[in-house]
C-alpha cells in the first residue's frame, strides 16, 4: 500500500513500537524473545539472557521538584529492573547512560548515583559501566541484564486463567498526587506511605522469580493497570476481564481514604495510575501463590474489559501514555 | 577530607566517570571489568559477556542539519558498536533507547530506524528491543552486547610495545569541516570520503577480533587520537609516545589535500579529530599485522607524549571532549 498522500499519522508509543518492530523486526538466530515484551531474550549456550533498557526523562517522567536527585536514581534503576522482574529473572548487572544538564554539578551526580547504587545494593545488580553526555535535560537511560532458564512472557495467557495482582497499584499515583496538591500530611502514615511509592518503588524481583514455573504470563505495571492488562490480551490473544468487585478487595489499605482526600477514586487511580511495578499475572487457580491477589480472569476474546460490580461490561481503555502526554 | 566550603568542580567528562567509578566501583562476583574501559565484561560459564552503551544527543554530538535522520541511526549504532570492536568482542545483540522531540514524526522514525537497521545488518547485529520516550531533543542511546573468550581492555600495554593505528583518523573532522564551511566539492572523490568517514562510519569489528590473542591493548578513537592515546596510557600505567614522522606515514591519503583546503593542519585534524573509530593497539613489533600501521611506541613512564620530527617531545593534550563543549 502506498503512504503517498496520507497525512502523517500522530506519533504514539503504540505507533513507534510498532515502526519499531517493523524496522528491527527480523528474526535473527539466537533471538528467542525481540521487541514487543518487558525485555528480549537472547539464548547462549544453555542460558538465557534477558535484557532490557528503559529511559526516564526530566519533564516527561519526573520533575526534579517532585523528588530528590537521588529518588530519580534510585526509582529510574529500579523501573529497569522491574522488566526482569515480569520476565521472572535473576539480575546480573547494569549499564547507566546519563544525559546531563548544564549546570549540574559534581555533587549533583554524587546525589543522582548514590541513590541510583541504593537501588543497585538492593537488587543485587551491579552497575558496571556507562556513559555521560551533555543533553538540554536530565535523562537516565538504564539498561539491565539477567537470567533465567524460563522466562516469563505477556505471551502465555490462556482462556480459564486467573488474573492475579502482585503488589499495590495506585499508591504512587496517589502519593505524587497528594504531593503535588500540597496535600501531604506530616506524619501521616497512609500520604507517606503513598508518596514512598511514588519515590522509591521497588521491582518485585523475589516475586518474580518465584512465579517461574507457577504463572502463565506476566507483565510490570508501569503504565497502569488496564493499560498492562490490555498487553497482556494483546500478547495472549485472549481477552483479560478485570473484575471490580475483585479488584476492591485487592487494594492497598490506605489507597481508598487516600483517594477520598484526592477527590478521586480508588478504582481509577488503581487502574490508570503507573509507576508502582505491581505484576499482573495470570495462571491457574490451583496455583495461585499466597503473595498473589485474583483480579479478574482470562477468557477467549479480545482486548481488556471491565466487569462492575452489577454485572455490566465495558471496553478497559486508559492508562498513562508518557509519550502521548 | 572534608569537601564542606569547597568551591563545586566544574564536571567533565573525566570527573564524571571518576565520580561513577567511585559510586558504583565496588568489585562483584562474575563482573571481570567495570567502569573505565570500552566497555564491561562479566563472566557467565565459560563466556565472557562484553557490554557497553552509547548515548548521541542531538546538539550534543549531532545537529539534524549536518546529516539526515537515516545517518544519525547508522552512526549512532556503529558508535556503540565501536567499543566491542576495541575489545575484540563479537557481537550478538543490540537494545535502542530513544528520546524523540514533539514533532517527529512516524516517517522520521521510520527513516532513523532505518538507518540502525542498516547498520545492524551490516554488524551482524540485531536489534532486539529498545524504549521511545518523549524528550526535548533527539537522543539515540544503543546498548550492545558481545562475546569474546578474550576480551583486549585498555589496560594491557608493556614498555617495548609498539602503538599501532587501525583504520584512518582524521577524515570524519575533515568531512565534517568541509560540509560546515561550504567547501565541499560535488564529484570530488576526497571531500565526499571525508563526509562518507563523518556520516557513515564503521566500526571495525572483523579486524578487532583478529587482533584478539595478538595485541596486548586496544582503544577505539571517539574522541580523538590524542585523547585515546592518553586512556591507554593511563589505564595501562606507561607511557604512550606517538612519533610524528610515523604517524605523517600514516595518514589517509586525502587527508593532507583536504585539510590545506581547510586552513588546518593535517596532523592535527589527526590528534584531534574524533568519531572515525579508528583502534589504537599496542603490540609487540613482530606481532604486528598487516593492516596495523606503527604510529609510535610505549615506554616507561605516565601520560601521552608528542615526540616531533625534530626529535622534540611535549605532553599530548586534546581531544575532544562532547561533555565540556
Amino acid at each position: 500500500m502506498s503512504r503517498r498522500g496520507r497525512a502523517p499519522r500522530r506519533l504514539d508509543e503504540t505507533e513507534a513500537v510498532r515502526l519499531f518492530a517493523r524496522a528491527f523486526g527480523t528474526p535473527a538466530p539466537g533471538i528467542e524473545l525481540g521487541i514487543g515484551d518487558d525485555a528480549a531474550v537472547l539464548a547462549l549456550g544453555r542460558e538465557r539472557l534477558v535484557w532490557t533498557v528503559d529511559g526516564q526523562v526530566e519533564k516527561t517522567h519526573f520533575e526534579r521538584a517532585w523528588v530528590t536527585l537521588a529518588d530519580v536514581g534510585f526509582r529510574s534503576f529500579q523501573a529497569a529492573v522491574s522488566d526482569l522482574a515480569a520476565m521472572g529473572a535473576r539480575p546480573l548487572a547494569a549499564l547507566s547512560a546519563l544525559s546531563l544538564p548544564r549546570g549540574f554539578s559534581g555533587k549533583d551526580l554524587e546525589r543522582l548515583a548514590r541513590g541510583q547504587a541504593e537501588a543497585a545494593r538492593a537488587c543485587r545488580c551491579p552497575i558496571v559501566g556507562g556513559n555521560v553526555a551533555r543533553g538540554p535535560l536530565l535523562s537516565v537511560t538504564t539498561s539491565v541484564l539477567g537470567t533465567a532458564r524460563r522466562p516469563l512472557t505477556r505471551g502465555g495467557a490462556r482462556p480459564g486463567d486467573e488474573v492475579w495482582l502482585v503488589g499495590d497499584v495506585g499508591l504512587a499515583a496517589a502519593g505524587l498526587a497528594l504531593f503535588q496538591s500540597g496535600r501531604m500530611r506530616a506524619r501521616d502514615r497512609a500520604s507517606l506511605r503513598a508518596y514512598t511509592a511514588f519515590r522509591r518503588p521497588r521491582a518485585l524481583l523475589a516475586r518474580g522469580m518465584a512465579l517461574v514455573g507457577v504463572a502463565h504470563a506476566a507483565i510490570d505495571v508501569s503504565d497502569g493497570l488496564a493499560l498492562d492488562a490490555g498487553r497482556i490480551a494483546g500478547a495472549s490473544a485472549c481477552r483479560i476481564v478485570l473484575e471490580q468487585r475483585a479488584l476492591e478487595r485487592a487494594l492497598p489499605a490506605p489507597l481508598v481514604a487516600l483517594a477520598e482526600r484526592l477527590g478521586r477514586s480508588a478504582l481509577d487511580l488503581a487502574l490508570t495510575g503507573g509507576e508502582d511495578y505491581a505484576l499482573v499475572v495470570t495462571g491457574a487457580a490451583r496455583q495461585r501463590p499466597r503473595f498473589a491477589r485474583r483480579i479478574g480472569r482470562c477468557e477467549k476474546g479480545r482486548g481488556a474489559v471491565w466487569e462492575s460490580a452489577d454485572g455490566s461490561s465495558r471496553p478497559l481503555a486508559g492508562g498513562f501514555d508518557h509519550f502521548a502526554s
